[in-house]
């Protein structure tokens, strides 16, 4: 928690509340004039505890999401509106500056997801002489439900010069390189990386303040390679969430795996049992990525029953076009007229389980848009997000159907893509990735 | 308002409040199940109107932003916390079509700043074999405070081959081509264009939604040329609202222009009493629009002694350096212990009114991040927009005086640019930019 920097508060200033958002949560700048009120420079932390008469762990703060546990926060969490997710390349080669950054890292979540500034100093540091410890433009807001949840790329454990940071050992079977799929356009500055960092929140300046410090904190060990900022989030994680819309103006992601539906997270999310290179992500899971230009300008001019025979979906409902509410499940064997009131070539029919092996997973994905495309178009659509517990049997064969079969993917092009291994969450003490150099 | 398609809604459908967002107004969903209760096909407006007993305007809902007035909405609204902002190059050649893309981009803004879908069909059209009138990803969204504001470029009159539309005679002289300012990068592809739409709301996917539905209608005629995002507001526009913070982590618009300022309103910001060619803008403004790059990873390594000096307040509170809290005025002529203690060429001094023949601007900007820039920074800055009288009395003057002496200079990077001359606001019946076609 921040001092002062050495300044008089302003008469006031201690009374003053987050003005600008309407969350429920403490501010970085009530926690801060808190402790000033406190007069000993206590932690914000530590003031909670003592409120609460808590040694081991915070009270629970409105709109803070813990960050320790058996997994890391952001996968199950409750879907936030808003994301800012950044790949990094690290520039150093040696394995304790990289185990120091997480370490780091670790510090700095652990402050943002509580609403604090980052360090002792905060934004406005008692030492005037040294640049701010926290960049400050999330001072004023509210922890917002922030979640930071971090992996780790195949190109982490070797690249073209072989083995990397001694981790030849640990490079888990699933940690794949993904196969090129039918029509995928990849960019190379949208695509890899060796580490990930997904920050999502109510806010989208409190995800973006979360990647910017990481970013400075990283400096001179790793550099940004890739960034997107999502503006609406395309699934739910909870029974308890409405279903929200894509790009395309349909309900998105009603079959995904909720956080209610423990055997599903069991049996499709979270690594477990894993021995040999991969035993370090037992409790973890792994993050695919991929960046999904719509057509939206073509898309737009399609009829109605064109782009439900596509998803296979009413637009207004979400129900299947076999009948029934959202929730309904697609009966496939159902005739219409011209064959089945469910298409087989539907994006509802191919991504099934039924058609899948019975696989599901964890979307977590979010709309985006990023200017215009120099032809006249938006560039917009969907950033792809999903938490799997092995692509090659939870992505891979369902991707290759969607690309072939799927009759939205005309609509469709792939820019960019990743999947990181994301390890298990963080005890007390411990610092993300710590089971990878550690055990 | 949509009809639901020729599908029967799902039982409980009419009893649904809108659940993603939090916003207290009336969303799409539930004023198209209001009317599909009513059983009758109203307009949404009418079932409003019915409810208030008032045959003339709306009666206020939450989170509406009334379009009809003197002025175009968006300006002195209560700045919003995201935006989206496009420029459009104007493809036809013919004046009835450019006039007729006004009526409809009119007659859609009506509908979607009242939370309400676009067109007789909405979302859902009851025509299934038709495209449907609104794209449908807001269709469970709240007005969230939408305002979309319309202004014309120096292109719409003149370009290259001459004059355009039979508007020869109709530029305003004031509407002129920004000079190079020092230290400018601009890329062509991010500056000029003949029409902009700025949409704010409190949700980036309801203004997203605007600007995309207003490109669709557009299509044949009109065509994206850039657009930009901005996830959180720079300013405030009114004296209940915080001072937000900009990427530098200050607060940024203290001294901004705000609603409640009704001489400065009249004398920086609207137009009147003009004659001649530009007539037709009375209770007009002129948009300025800078996408400004900052190096936020330089910035960050700098002191916070040279951070504060640099913009001439303090970090935590935004007092100026020659002391008080936020809204002192500062004091140029206290001097410390090496010269002013308000430095000279700080932000706040150059960008004074005192030092700009007392000009003032109302700012209305946003941060924005655009991925990395593939040198491993975030590409990240403040989308500067400011609304005033006349752009060369109240923006050239002082901006030439900051890229030459304002110390804050180096640490950004102005890479588009577009000046847009925005009309009066519309009467019922009426649509944006009569006055420059029919007068």
């Amino acid at each position: 928690m921040s001092t002062h920097g050495g300044r008089p508060l302003p008469a006031g200033a201690q009374q003053e509340e987050p003005r600008r958002r309407k969350g429920k949560g403490l501010s970085r700048r009530s926690l801060f004039a808190a402790a000033g009120a406190g007069g000993v420079g206590l932690a914000a932390g530590a003031v909670v505890h003592a409120a609460y008469g808590s040694a081991r762990e915070p009270a629970p703060v409105a709109g803070v999401v813990p960050f320790h546990g058996e997994h890391q926060a952001g996968i199950t969490t409750d879907a936030q509106d808003r994301m800012h997710i950044a790949a990094f390349d690290v520039t150093t080669q040696d394995r304790d500056e990289l185990v120091a950054l997480l370490q780091e890292w670790t510090a700095a979540i652990e402050a943002m997801v509580q609403g604090q500034e980052i360090g002792e100093g905060g934004a406005t540091s008692g030492d005037y002489d040294a640049p701010p410890e926290d960049t400050g433009e999330a001072s004023d807001l509210t922890a917002s439900h922030l979640t930071v949840t971090v992996g780790f790329g195949r190109t982490l454990f070797q690249d073209d010069g072989g083995a990397r940071f001694g981790l030849e050992g640990r490079l888990p079977e699933a940690l794949i390189e993904l196969p090129h799929f039918p029509g995928d356009a990849l960019e190379e500055a949208r695509s890899g990386g060796d580490l990930v960092v997904q920050a999502c929140a109510d806010d989208p300046q409190v995800a973006v303040h979360a990647v910017r410090n990481l970013a400075r904190i990283a400096f001179g060990r790793a550099r940004v390679r890739w960034s997107q900022i999502g503006f609406g989030r395309t699934s739910s994680t909870s029974a308890a969430q409405a279903t929200p819309r894509n790009l395309f103006g349909f309900k998105d992601g009603t079959a995904n795996i909720k956080s209610q539906d423990a055997d599903d997270l069991a049996g499709h999310v979270w690594v477990s049992g894993a021995a040999g290179a991969g035993a370090w992500m037992n409790g973890g899971t792994y993050l695919v990525a991929r960046r999904i230009r719509m057509h939206i300008e073509t898309w737009d001019r399609s009829p109605l029953r064109e782009q439900e025979a596509f998803i296979g979906r009413t637009k207004r409902t979400g129900a299947p076009l076999s009948g029934g509410e959202e929730f309904t499940e697609p009966d496939f064997a159902l005739q219409g007229r011209g064959g089945p009131l469910v298409p087989a070539d539907s994006h509802v029919a191919v991504a099934h389980p039924s058609n899948n092996n019975g696989v599901r997973m964890l979307r977590r994905g979010f709309n985006y848009t990023d200017g215009s495309d120099g032809l006249g178009r938006l560039d917009a659509g969907l950033f792809f997000i999903a938490f799997v517990v092995d692509a090659r049997t939870h992505y891979v064969p369902m991707q290759t159907a969607m690309a072939k079969h799927d009759a939205l993917s005309e609509y469709l092009r792939h820019t960019g893509s990743g999947l990181f291994a994301v390890p298990p969450g963080v005890q007390p003490g411990g610092y993300i990735g710590q089971t990878l150099f550690e055990v």
